[in-house]
């Protein structure tokens, strides 16, 4: 299932996207709770209710509505550090160290943004930069998760454009303020269930400026694999259903050139993942 | 207002502290929500309810509940490292690094815990250590907040254990993972709302581990006051009621002995700030 979060006609709803329409879930059961994180957490009685829904629900053509975030409120965003070898080395060609750990950082909640929003360049930075991504989002709450057990608690995934700003990165070196500016989250266009996706390695990730691809990665580059990532994770603290995930970047980023290209106002990024669909973010200045 | 959530007879309620006794709020206005946080959303309206609610209230004693995090389900929960000047000190004697600038981290919101709990020795560490501190509750949604302004968006302050697994913090260097481990981040006793906390500055916070004063700092040591975190945090991202913002710990923390003096099975750590009362929490191992 392509599940999706829309605005439209001044309500915020949960739809299916099947083609080029979405499935105003709310008309064909409104007793539907109006976020998805309840009904992934449900599972397979979940994907039941939204079936039956669908079945009676009317359709709009997926153009008309503005898409949200997926999942709008998660309790967690976390960001996974250096994972594509590609980026690893793009990074140690400017001196970065690279660490023996999975470096996790989050990016705070209000950060999340709809798939085709706009993104802001802050007023206190001109080192706006991409990084695009392929996002898991947790269906089941679990804690010491091991081996192949990791799958059994993803929901699906979705395309994240993990926008970050240089400056405020090394500033505080957390990942916290630097990965975390408002509407430096988008996500989308919808979550594909696990059962639908495609085998999430191997998905070639893209991602182009102005129509300029600086991206061409493969998700077979990263360095941990889901399992790792989940096993490292739960071993720590308690994973929720709706946890944003975002796996890491390949090589290209805005910093990564010499000199660096860092996002302007007017330009536009897209993220596009092989079986997931696109986001595309247009930066605007940020407004008073 | 001292303001608590409690766990009584299977459920979790909203409740006013007064003396020894906890006024259980449902039970004078069952409209009241059965969290805190939109309540302190209202401001003045929220503060006016609850007084209304309070008058026709049954009351327990304070000593026949069982008191939860006054704010279980933030949607941040941020530290700020290195902010006590004795703490600072400590540190350099060891070699640390000192940046010129805030550096914020994330505790999970998974890791919030209630004042009088069990905190986990993980199965994964043994290097569990206490770090005693002044939490602020955000009150109001806000981004760009300059100077004085910053007090009029603090619902009030709470005691917290930002409990730390100093090994994880090496690890994964950014405090996502060292600072979130489940139970680590026992607050309370209550919410002290600012219009009743005594002036934050100038406050005897002390930490004992079994009954030994390790911990005896005082507020005003902060290197960065309320103003500067607000000013800092909302330049990069809003706030929102309910934010939890746990301000940095003096000397004395385990790790800053020579050997390490790590928390073991069995002990249990006392936090109190002058004003705010105590919150206290056994170790006990991580149950399988």
């Amino acid at each position: 299932m392509k599940l999706a979060s829309f605005h439209d006609g001044g309500s915020t709803r949960i739809g299916l996207v099947e083609g080029d329409e979405i499935v105003d879930l709310a008309t064909g059961d409104d007793r539907l709770p109006s976020d998805l994180i309840p009904l992934i957490a449900a599972g397979e009685d979940g994907r039941a209710a939204i079936s039956r829904a669908a079945d009676r629900a009317r359709r709009l053509p997926l153009s008309s509505v503005r898409l949200g975030p997926p999942i709008a409120s998660p309790r967690k965003f976390l960001g996974l550090a250096l994972n594509y070898r590609s980026h690893i080395e793009e990074l140690r060609a400017q001196g970065v160290a690279i660490p023996e750990h999975q470096i996790w950082f989050n990016k705070q909640v209000t950060a999340l943004n709809g798939p085709y929003e706009p993104i802001h360049l802050p007023r206190a930075s001109s080192q706006l930069d991409y990084e695009g991504e392929l996002a898991i989002v947790i269906g089941k709450r679990a804690r010491h998760v091991r081996g192949r057990e990791a799958r059994s608690i993803i929901a699906g995934f979705m395309v994240c454009n993990d926008v970050s700003v240089r400056d405020w990165q090394r500033r505080s070196p957390t990942g916290t303020l630097g990965k975390s500016f408002d509407t430096h989250g988008p996500v989308g266009p919808w979550l594909t269930t696990i059962d639908e996706a495609p085998e999430p390695e191997g998905l070639n990730i893209k991602t182009w400026v102005d129509g300029e691809l600086r991206q061409n990665g493969d998700t077979s580059e990263m360095t941990y694999s889901f399992e790792a990532m989940i096993e490292e994770l739960t071993t720590v603290f308690t994973l929720e259903p709706g946890d944003i995930l975002t796996t890491g970047t390949p090589r290209g980023v805005g910093g990564g050139f010499h000199p660096p290209r860092f996002l302007t106002v007017g330009q536009s990024v897209k993220v596009a993942i092989e079986g997931l669909g696109h986001i595309e973010n247009t930066v605007i200045a940020e407004p008073e």
